[in-house]
């Protein structure tokens, strides 16, 4: 059906499967993946006998358990999530709203955590989810941090709207970037809902560079940004140093410091 | 250098990596997945540039954030641990300790799932690990609601010990069982480790059938299993009913109906 190598075909099944698609039968498979129902039935056999498909009742393939025991060794996934969940929980345990943790891929962020009371604001997000950069707080932390030319190429690229309050204009975006630099933490304010707002602030990796963002979700009225602040870049900087990094080494007794995350 | 297929040799690359081998050089990964150096290399090039694994600063491979993305999906994974996640929360906040959810697969139990304080007993278990059915109390509790038949097959089979405290005897495994299915809990007790203990309980889907187990590990030292035993057992129920199990409907006024989880 076309001219893609076997490792491409392999995986254009597993791709086949996302959050709005969890279960497909032989046929959706085939379509979603360009494939022939001949080839698509041959792959789907054998990834569901090695385990990657699983085969439910009425005949659905699903993501495989044994897929899943593979993809948790992802150090962007679950490891940078298990060395952050005790901070998390502290976070959770302070606040009581949604919690989340989430890494940039591409233009995107892609969240790898999110603990939520049952109670806590609805968010339109969930583990595995995508969003915008300049859209979130945790995006807007990773933005930030990125390389003035990175930065420079996705000011000036198209800001999509979910709200009417979602930053579009490049200019404001720059500003509320240099804004999340100065103060070590992000504020995004009804980007994505219209009830919402988020304080983010960044996580540094061992090797001191931005590796992830981590953020708590709470409805915008009453939102008391400036105690959230204090507590998002302290879950920030343990998850930090949980991951190895260490503050400068050059802080002398009675030189105040910078703390920004 | 085999005569596998095309999809068996792209999956024994990805099968190279486990919980003791999460970075892998070009090197390992040929040797680890029985291929040719040639075709590693291909085929690691194409799982690469697809996303599925990741290189880093010194060319070791790791598991990339997309096949996580789809991995995610798996519905005995990380959405199994989503629908249990709040209430595996509130048997984390009501105890401190390690909280575990686990499903069964083969001879196994998988962890999906383990909350941990950091001041709780250090156990020698993490998300994605495996251990045998028969150490663990979140196996006890899976082998108990087995079929008659695997359990029977289960209990024949070698039962390998870990601790003096580890279940080998068949006899002593089938009362266990038993008492298992009597009360809706299993305690196991240093069977992993010689300072550890932990309280499970089934958790059941839609379909009445037992689809994973919740369990607690506390230090044994002054383990209070008496009131460990309602926590887990509620938090067993709470999940259950999050993955649409109901209780029998044909329940009376004035009848007792049994609460086993």
């Amino acid at each position: 059906m076309t001219a893609r190598s076997a490792p491409e075909r392999l995986l254009a099944v597993l791709a086949a499967f996302d959050l709005a698609h969890p279960a497909l039968s032989l046929t959706d498979i085939s379509r979603r993946a360009g494939l022939s129902l001949t080839t698509a039935h041959r792959l789907v056999g054998a990834l569901t006998e090695w385990g990657a498909l699983e085969r439910d009742g009425e005949g659905l393939y699903h993501v495989g358990l044994r897929l899943w025991e593979i993809a948790v060794l992802a150090p962007r996934g679950l490891a940078l999530r298990q060395a952050a969940l005790p901070y998390l929980e502290d976070l959770y345990e302070a606040t009581h709203e949604n919690v989340q943790l989430a890494v940039r891929d591409g233009d995107d962020v892609v969240y790898v955590e999110w603990l939520s009371g049952r109670s806590a604001v609805d968010v339109h997000i969930r583990v595995g989810g995508r969003w915008p950069l300049h859209a979130t707080g945790v995006g807007l932390a990773l933005l930030a941090h990125g390389t003035p030319e990175y930065q420079g190429a996705y000011c000036s690229g198209p800001l999509a709207a979910f709200t009417p309050f979602t930053i579009t204009d490049p200019v404001r975006l720059r500003r509320v970037l240099a804004e999340v630099r100065r103060t070590g933490a992000a504020v995004s304010d009804r980007q994505v809902t219209g009830d919402a707002l988020s304080v983010a602030a960044p996580v540094r990796g061992g090797d001191g560079a931005v590796a992830a963002a981590v953020s708590v979700v709470v409805p915008r009225e009453g939102a008391a940004v400036p105690t959230l602040v204090p507590a998002v870049r302290l879950a920030a900087r343990g998850i930090s140093r949980a991951l190895g990094w260490r503050p400068a080494p050059s802080v002398r007794p009675g030189v105040r410091y910078p703390v920004g995350g």
